[in-house]
């Protein structure tokens, strides 16, 4: 029975994400079978590459420590099309409002989304606004979709991963599912973790300078790190092997991931991105990032150490090798 | 107090609407203070003129005679992008699924959505798929964004209206919202009526041969064609007179309109469009539109009979003037 309905999981970025993708949505929608396993479609309009990508936004409670919906929707499609090595140009607004749904709050979500649009140096040029009666969605949705250019003639994507490659992340993980997590009401955590949201196309534009060497960009959002890994070592046929006490994790995000069980290999990061880069290049790779306000704890976590397998592992802190699979089921429901 | 809160009616394409733009949206989120008016945004990349939109679709029921929201949501898109005389190339999805809505059901909306894409000729390229919990939304809503080329110098937008135009609609009115009304539950209303949801870009291809005496495109979406023209009328700074014997109303609408005391001006369509054509191009304008299968019952409905104004106005079938005024409220929610 529960084969025949959506469950929550379908949402989670994880497995049950993906085998709705790959049974129904993708088969439906698309005539290219390799779809949907980027952030963002490549698509050829005249004589240039452009990258197109949408987002849809349902983070509860809208409002977090560090952020809410509204720059959460910007830095989040920014970022799609940042992770295709694409320059961000143009953003579209689209709005689901409940019935009721403040003026005061919608007007701060506004502004933020402004505030993260110029930031990241992209224009908000189209929208569209719905409302619902009472009770048929919670206070608002928001989609973002986006356009950027790619003006260089390397292929980046999660298909790219080559053995050797070091596995880099560019600050600490888990920061932006645990700052919601403890944003929400009957869960009165001390923390001071706040959302790590943030645009992250000035950071990749430094690290294209790297040139071929540059193999794969993704952000770790939904399904976290785990998943995202999982998903490059599908996509690119290859075994990546993960150092444990190489991944950087911040006091807080630990303290509350272990009060409740969490692991933050799989919560969700919204200012973070995996960079698979040529060995040769890596300590380049981590400068680039440290010397720039959002890669400033970058670190080397992995490497990708045999063709084939489609396979994540990590070394443990004590030593021993586990598997890392997909986030399955769903850990944190509406994390953005 | 209602002052402070979002109404239904700010989702209705009337005049809550373009105040609530107005007001809150445009103000916080554009540098363009003109932004908004049309159903797209025309964008320059690299060497190439792109238009760019998106809409949120959230009709109820999901399925009404005719169509569904599927089909819906990839015809509202590819006709805002026609609008803006572009050819519409690729369009994003982006689902909201409510907890337990039947895959069954999705399969079918997808399959929609595909054989709508490929009726328009446009490719589905990228996606995203979220789930909220029971209770959070109303079982599907679908954002699509779209991507269009301009390959053509001329500027067709609701500015562009002059003295002299003459107004055509390409055929019969308020269909598609009166068929979304007769599929409602608890509605049983025995009448033929269905939704006119269709692709435009055809018959705009066709439209552009007439070359710079083809001033405005419009589909009369939500609010309808009075809202519509009303925009227009503003926006161009003109007065337009229609003639009320002229508008082509199919008889089940006008049958299920006279019963509810509905409008059929105001009654949203998803498969016309508006055209303001130099007068001299007029007739062989409505000859294109009928050797095409969605203009078959295209007419002349009036004109711009005066600069100035921003308004308009219609002979009545008794020979009076009236005031046509925008959408006040909400006459049919949750329409598109």
């Amino acid at each position: 029975m529960d084969n025949d309905i959506i469950l929550l999981g379908h949402g989670s970025g994880g497995k049950l994400s993906h085998q709705l993708l790959d049974e129904l949505i993708i088969p439906h929608l698309s005539q290219n079978p390799s779809a949907g396993q980027n952030d963002a479609a490549l698509v050829e309009v005249g004589t240039g590459r452009l990258a197109f990508t949408t987002d849809s936004y349902v983070v509860d409670p809208i409002f977090f420590p560090g952020g809410n919906i509204g720059d959460l929707a910007v830095n989040g499609t920014v970022n799609d099309l940042a992770m295709m090595g694409a320059t961000p140009l143009f953003i579209s607004v689209a709005l689901i409002l409940e019935e009721g749904f403040g003026k005061q709050e919608l007007s701060s979500i506004l502004a933020s989304m402004r505030q993260a649009a110029d930031l990241a140096g992209v224009s908000l040029v189209t929208g569209d606004t719905k409302v619902v009666p009472r009770g048929k969605a919670d206070r608002i949705f928001i989609n973002t979709s986006g356009i950027g250019v790619v003006d260089h003639g390397l292929t980046i994507d999660g298909g790219q991963a080559r053995l050797g490659d070091r596995v880099i992340v560019s600050g600490s993980i888990g920061d932006h599912g645990v700052a919601v997590l403890c944003g929400r009401e009957g869960l009165e955590m001390e923390t001071d973790v706040r959302t790590d949201s943030a645009p992250l196309n000035g950071l990749v534009q430094e690290l294209l300078s790297l040139g071929g060497g540059l193999h794969v960009l993704r952000d770790p959002t939904r399904g976290g790190v785990a998943t995202t890994l999982k998903e490059i070592a599908v996509q690119s046929g290859v075994t990546i092997t993960l150092k444990e006490d190489a991944l950087p994790v911040n006091a807080g995000v630990k303290g509350v991931c272990s009060i409740l069980g969490l692991d933050p290999l799989y919560i969700a990061n919204e200012g973070k991105l995996l960079a698979f880069v040529a060995p040769e290049l890596a300590e380049e790779a981590v400068r680039l990032m440290r010397d720039h306000a959002f890669g400033k704890d970058a670190a080397i976590i992995g490497e990708v150490t045999a063709t084939g397998g489609g396979r994540v592992q990590m070394e443990t802190l004590v030593g021993g090798m586990r598997g890392v699979e997909m986030l399955s089921g769903e850990q944190l429901p509406r994390i953005c």
